[in-house]
């Protein structure tokens, strides 16, 4: 096999086939991947499917605490995770640059095989396809995702949540984006800084069995737009206000002092491995103490509570008795995040 | 809304919401898609799923018979039909370059819905990135999809051919790599030619009810590397060979013109809107006769049957009695022709 991809690599022919088979499924041991049919059968599942998808384009592919392909596994677990569902099966489509490594690319699978196997998901079809040089940056990936819908998940979603509830976090924001900077170079090395990216199925699950049904109104993975983006989705367009403590927020020293450097505001870089979470005031102590008992969960906190009082808005409350509101991001803090 | 895409559509911010809000939302119709959530929720399926991917990087995006929309959809629509699933549910996910036009994204967008719409599958969710001029090649597209097996397709697979069955193609091999060709400036003009790019899923399942349980023994659609490919997958490892007739085979003559000109073989061309057939030798005329009764099937015909004499290997026989092995497509004769 060559050092690199070549346009070969996508022809859908002997070296599409190698790629297959010498790289691929020896990968991700999977029978129904090793059927290669053009689409993988899966038995019937109990309940409600969760479907998603995403594509990743992070730059640089490797940084502290991650690469695109555990990125890519991570994303989608997440994004079914945080709606109610139990991730079961991923789909894995390569878009790869001719002149890529074939050794970075073996990296990257097998790092896609390792996060998929600790997360307890199947990659179990896929496609790969090769372009031109100058018509891509190295290795584009998609992956989508079916999960099954925990009887627990039932009703949630943002029309659920009610005046008085609150907002917890399960850690420290921004640590995804600001460790994506400093492999970039935009940031001076910082030992202790690293990527939150990790997969929350285990965690979400866990917190939804600790409470009363019901009780947690919504849950999300505050990625592209930070922590201030995904709760302004919330309540845009609703009689509801966020209002956020500031002295509440976990912070990571690292990502503080980064984000300041660079003036960026570490509610507005993305997490991958964070999740946000609306829950019913009385059950807040609860779903607070469950969220610590998981992995990545140690620094959760209770960041804020739902009111009416600037309908629409969410509104950072200060330590001195100030506020000011955080609108959704404008323009675009950090290209390809993710 | 500004004339081309840029860095910002892909934030997750207020610019990527306008997109969402503003072309994709209203050409998809979907209330699962405007429920926004990281994940779509669908009702349980009434038996064993189907799950399939692919990345779609056709270029030109635009050429005669389709774009990349309609190709998108098609593609994967294609993959569940012929692996015996009703197709239900696809998602979309965008790598968009820097500079792309967005009215030639509307464009595009349309013909993803109106493709959709036809095909009767449902856009459930998505996803968008944007990339910098020059790290891409203005639109990528991943559809992945989700299809319910219909009960004729059980036990559909290679290792269900036997030696007698008959070969079958739904219509002229070739078309899209032909076409695609055209739009590229490496062939003249042909007025006649055009993709054969259409969804496969009516045909699929007319075929498979049309005749008894397990006279089916596998469907492909020879995209990528041709019929010859194809064919040689369904073959390779085993101790069938698959035996062409020449003179059976449909020809386009605008395909066959085009080919000899660039000293191509259209069974080394990719199809995106036919459907390889293998059927037991008894219930070959009926499939046959199904396969015409449908829409881009009326070109259809045996084009060969299954024997043990060259173990693992294709085998053209020609109209003079001579014969010579199509191996698979080795190298790349057409790059980035889906």
């Amino acid at each position: 096999m060559e050092d690199v991809i070549t346009l070969d690599y996508g022809s859908g022919g002997v070296k599409t086939s190698r790629l297959i088979e010498e790289i691929l499924l020896p990968a991700f041991h999977s029978t129904r991947l090793d059927q290669l049919g053009d689409g993988a059968l899966l038995p019937p599942p109990s309940g409600p499917l969760v479907f998603s998808t995403d594509s990743f384009v992070v730059s640089p592919w490797r940084f502290p605490g991650g690469d695109i392909g555990k990125l890519a596994v991570c994303g989608t677990v997440n994004d079914l995770s945080v709606s109610g569902a139990r991730p079961l099966y991923l789909s894995l489509s390569f878009i790869l640059e001719e002149g890529f490594s074939i050794r970075d690319f073996r990296t990257i699978v097998d790092s896609i095989a390792c996060t998929a196997r600790s997360a307890g998901v199947e990659i179990v079809t896929g496609d790969t396809k090769v372009v031109e040089r100058g018509k891509g940056d190295g290795i584009y990936i998609n992956t989508s995702g079916i999960g099954v819908l925990l009887p627990e998940a039932s009703g949630l979603g943002p029309s659920a949540i009610r005046p008085g509830d609150a907002v917890l976090l399960s850690g420290t924001p921004g640590c995804h984006g600001a460790a994506v900077l400093m492999a970039r170079g935009e940031l001076p090395c910082e030992g202790n800084l690293a990527s939150d990216c990790m997969a929350l199925n285990q965690m979400c699950e866990h917190v939804l069995k600790a409470v009363a049904p019901g009780s947690i109104r919504v849950m999300r993975d505050p990625t592209r737009g930070g922590v201030a983006t995904t709760l302004n989705e919330f309540v845009e367009h609703t009689p509801l206000t966020i209002e956020l403590e500031e002295r509440s927020l976990p912070s990571s020293p690292a990502v503080s002092a980064a984000c300041s450097l660079l003036g960026l505001d570490p509610l507005y870089c993305a997490c991958e491995g964070r999740v946000l979470i609306i829950a019913a005031e009385k059950e807040a102590p609860s779903v607070l103490s469950a969220l610590r008992q998981t992995k990545g969960g140690s620094d959760a906190a209770i960041i804020g509570r739902v009111t009416a009082a600037h309908p629409g808005y969410v509104v950072l409350c200060t330590p001195l008795g100030g506020s000011r509101i955080l609108g959704k991001l404008s323009g675009n803090q950090l290209p390809r995040i993710c």
